[in-house]
């Protein structure tokens, strides 16, 4: 049995890393290239409220690789949200 | 202590619930305007990945937020990337 739960650990720790990795293109691309413009606002808005309740949740049901994937991902999503409002007040 | 399970539960489901929304958002947005070029191919590719890792997680440990979440999560992630990819063969 231990060894399925090893599995499932492995799987959760690689979901983790590649959701979190996955917004570190975007922001890259928002950083060099400063246009936002076919960038949701409202979707890094409800993303950023939803991520930080993945964390809170990870901390309640003590897992850590729920914590550490939505810490990562809330900076990430966050930094995308800055650059959005404020290309947005730029316009 | 049940209440403190139910409390992680009721977070639990917002999260995924949220997470989940704020992709819609963005599909509406990219299936109105037709623009996905400020938008990360890198991302959405990575995001399906971990998105479908996530699910196959929730499988594993049996949990039914997180299998709800990424369910439809995966749905509209693989949508905005179709349009990126359908947007970027056609430049």
């Amino acid at each position: 049995m231990t060894e399925y739960i090893n599995i499932a650990e492995v799987i959760g720790h690689l979901a983790g890393s590649l959701t979190t990795a996955a917004f570190l293109p975007q922001a890259i691309k928002v950083f060099k290239t400063k246009r936002t413009q076919d960038i949701s606002l409202l979707m890094y808005i409800i993303l950023c409220l939803g991520v930080g309740c993945w964390f809170a949740y990870g901390v309640m049901i003590n897992a850590l690789p729920v914590m550490i994937a939505n810490g990562l991902t809330l900076v990430l999503a966050a930094s995308i949200l800055v650059f959005k409002l404020v290309s947005e007040k730029e316009k």
